[in-house]
């Protein structure tokens, strides 16, 4: 029962959540390196977390022999480099999304990546990983929906974080709310639908918080994409859900539908007082896919240990990006755009 | 297509909905007469619904040869005379709940009613004729859920009228708690079960609004009924539902169950917002059982038309009364009452 | 308490319901008359109805001067004519929608209607008095969810009726799915939105039933509304779901979001069985709309008899009108329509 | 960062949810050693959990200097002599549910308990760790319902288990449904209420599996509790439930109620299809209950550590155990029993 040992670079929020994982909730893993930049960081790693050992530079991370696997959840902008590194040195590598900023990177990431076949690359979509979204991509290939020909994607981030992320000076470089937000319902669409769309059209409003606006970016956006079997998909990203964190996708088929969290319920209980009969909504994403990224780690390690290729592979990362940018172009443009 | 012609006697609150009911949503009814001895009432039937003719006497309603058929929602201690002159001058007969308030003049009313076999008698036990009553009880006559052995029934009235309530001088004379308001619950109990209750246990509290402890009565009160055949009953009445009017009903089969109205939905709208998820509840009964009310009316006119016997008999009346005083008297003493 | 005579012309299916609407449930008014070129459609409303006066020529029925009103369920190609001959005739006029087929005639429509202000002119946009629609408003308008400024509307009629409906020869005579099917959509959005889309882009598939595709229509269509305002709406129509008649309408706003109808319940009652917790669905518009058709028969003879401007006008039906055949081309062009 | 080292006896169905929860899921734990007499459990806690020592002596593995805590998960007998042999040897201690059979072990045990104040000791009322309970409580305790007065409990086991419990003999030596099924129940009930019951009436039934009646069992029971303070509780357990395994608990105060897990979803996915809008069901304890195991063992962990007492103690088995066997009591002899 040898634990397949990992390494991780970037402990921000997200990589927090991995780190934690990999030290406590995945049985198969061991947490022994980490690598930051930031002193404190790493500090919280060895005290926190237990890891062995620590590290400045990623190069030098890569050539531990103590390490079976690398976790990178830095900066996007990194995602490219890294990856290589880590697969040059022969470790299984997991990425977090996007694979890549650029799709030009994209694609030379896919390629960089098809040269090591034997080492499990996977990418960070989560969501497939939810116990929810997983159940119905088991109903739908159970036949239970037929043939799905049209999804309905909603990811609204809650209003709570708005101002504090207008505040970050993030919003000017995120390459705008398609390209920031709408990757993980893309993908869900594509895998839900087995498909790539061939068009999408796009449009935006900003309503609450003038300062998206002001920032170059838009509140909330919409999008229709045609698929090129026939189906269709529509899209709704914003950054202004006032009940808490919601994301929420309707597959429609043949034969029925599912609908995945119409009401982002916090848990199980329901207040009934002089407002009426009330359901706390879940306030962020660490609390919706709290569990998806537990099982995505565990598929990680499963792939690493049963020499297995993931679900969700490189070409899923190409493909959110270059249909996130046509998405963004569609609402940048007012055109329609062909993918 | 003659109508048939209705005489209604009592113009308080749940009078006028029948009255205005017969009036303007009852197919086959033309509500030509009306009585009370408030004279504005009468003017309201005049004016408001258009009655023909309106008497301060009972007795003379019952002679008028236009009238077919008579509908009593008088207080409830006038039931079994006003059900007798009617029913002597040859009207079919509507009585509201209930039959009477002691249980002699139940059973002498049954009686009564059983020397007209060709005059149409029904009891306002609305909940039946209500679309999800209605539509539990069809299916659970097609085999749903099995053999049903166990109800759970609750019906806790608005908290935002208690006060009103208390200030009013009814709860000293309402026969307490059981004998108020549990008839409806156990009419459903009987209805699904289709069996009598041979023993009861019941306890109450009041916590919120101490004035109905002072003033005799308890402000909740729960009960649990074994039934001849075996199968069981849970009560809970109160008068103190924060939320809204709350009538829930679970019946329990050997193959599944049925719940009708555990969110007791004002209608298909729900609201998020801050506080999350919210669905605002109905207020109070005339509001949930609008459907209700015309729906059991437009039975007994059919009844009448088709010369049918209703759902509802007058057997049914004196078996609510009948249990709801076991379960007062339980209630009372704290002990265990055979019924 | 004089009531309003009314006369109705078109017996089918939705007009029965109107006719029986008149007939028993509104208490203003009283069906007087009725026009149909079908022998069996007059005698049911003699007989069933109690309807005096049948007529097979509309024009006289319009010169009938016991007639008040006249309510107009004919089939679409005649509403034009129908409603000038009736204002002519000096009466309130109520017209199911469309208000015409063509724009041109719409606007035509709209200018004869502004010569008779003091006649009262309604079109039949019926959810907007369905009690949780209503309520939808009401709450927007008591600013529950601030400013709305994204509406996403769902309509698919049942599978089950569409093999028929594909029968029956209507289809390619329909003008498209969204001339047929979208108008009460984009009714809702406008006035949940209160303003007037300024383009559509629309994208449709056919994937259960290929006769739509056979008979020169599409299935299932998206489309996607960029409005004056800067607010958006989704719309997605079809004729094949499968659980029942689902209407579903989100309005999302600045403080909050209300959804109607997610789950499209038949009635307050929930199975639980071996297939889990079940909520049956409505399965046709009549039996989800029943009480939207009741009040707004009520709204027309209140504003006859009020004196009152209906909610609904004749521009209304133009809009709607207008912007169903503008998303109808960009479904069939593919491009991006200006409104 | 030491972790705790903890030692568990029983590696039976639960036992195993234990030990990979320790082994695996608990941050600040190390799963040292197992105790079991199944050659094949040991086997497993060496291979799948890592776990290093072994014994199938309780006494020697309490001996053990290399544990610092007792994880006890054995057959419900030995629970008494367990806890008082590793509390003796100065472990820490968590025991399942019961704490004894017998009211007299109870009191023993609690005694024994109070002779070592500075070692942890946990009973294992893991719903009181639910995510949904812990949230109730939360709320309660923050006045969001005023002052709770009843309790509404339900607690049935899934149907498609009860031929195989009727075959496997453990119902005849369970001490009836109450002693068996009710003791969490009953937890919840008290720690909602902050209160003991003063006296209890029950009532049962058998109609689906007669063998339950020929076993000396029932099938399902109700239990009516009346508390020292004047609150009251209704109790559900039964062990047929259709659906899937049934937990649900509603807490009703003067401000407000909360109800948990009125449709025990299996996740958020709802299906729709032919036959409604379908929420399919939580199959099993295990899978309702996954989460809490975990969070309640991470209390008992984060216990010794900060050295704090737990929020579940052994007076609360005892009375779960007194209550009990007052429903049980009850049950069989149809009188109410003051507890």
């Amino acid at each position: 029962m040898k634990k397949v040992r990992v390494g991780i670079v970037g402990l921000g929020r997200l990589g927090r959540t991995h780190a934690e994982n990999l030290a406590f909730s995945i049985p198969g893993a061991e947490l022994t390196a980490a690598c930051s930049i930031v002193d404190s960081e790493l500090n919280y790693a060895k005290e926190q977390l237990g890891v062995e050992k620590t590290y400045f530079d990623f190069a030098a991370m890569c050539q531990d022999p103590d390490i079976d696997a690398v976790v990178i959840v830095s900066p996007s902008t990194y995602h490219p480099e890294q990856i290589s590194l880590a697969l040059k040195a022969g470790k299984h590598v997991f990425c977090e999304k996007p694979l890549a900023v650029t799709l030009e990177e994209c694609r030379a990431t896919e390629e960089e990546v098809k040269k090591y076949p034997d080492q499990v690359f996977m990418l960070g979509f989560m969501r497939r990983y939810d116990p929810s979204y997983a159940y119905a991509k088991k109903k739908i290939e159970s036949g239970a929906i037929g043939t799905p020909y049209l999804v309905k994607a909603t990811g609204v981030d809650p209003d709570a974080d708005a101002e504090s992320l207008l505040d970050s000076g993030f919003v000017p470089k995120s390459g705008g709310i398609m390209m920031d937000m709408a990757s993980h319902d893309i993908d869900l669409m594509r895998w839900f639908l087995q498909d790539d769309p061939a068009e999408v059209y796009a449009v935006g409003s900003t309503v609450k918080h003038p300062r998206f606006r002001e920032q170059g970016d838009v509140e909330t956006a919409c999008a229709t994409f045609k698929f090129k079997n026939g189906a269709m998909g529509q899209l709704h990203v914003g950054r202004a859900s006032v009940h808490g964190y919601h994301i929420e996708t309707e597959i429609i088929g043949t034969e029925g539908s599912i609908r995945v969290s119409p009401v982002p319920c916090k848990n199980l209980a329901m207040l009934y007082d002089k407002t009426g009969a009330v359901q706390e909504c879940v306030r962020n994403f660490p609390e919706r896919f709290h569990q998806a990224y537990v099982e995505e780690m565990k598929e990680f390690i499963d792939c690493i240990v049963e020499k297995r290729t993931p679900g969700v592979d490189v070409h899923d990362g190409t493909q959110a990006t270059l249909i996130c940018a046509a998405a963004q172009k569609a609402l940048e443009t007012g055109a329609i755009v062909t993918i």
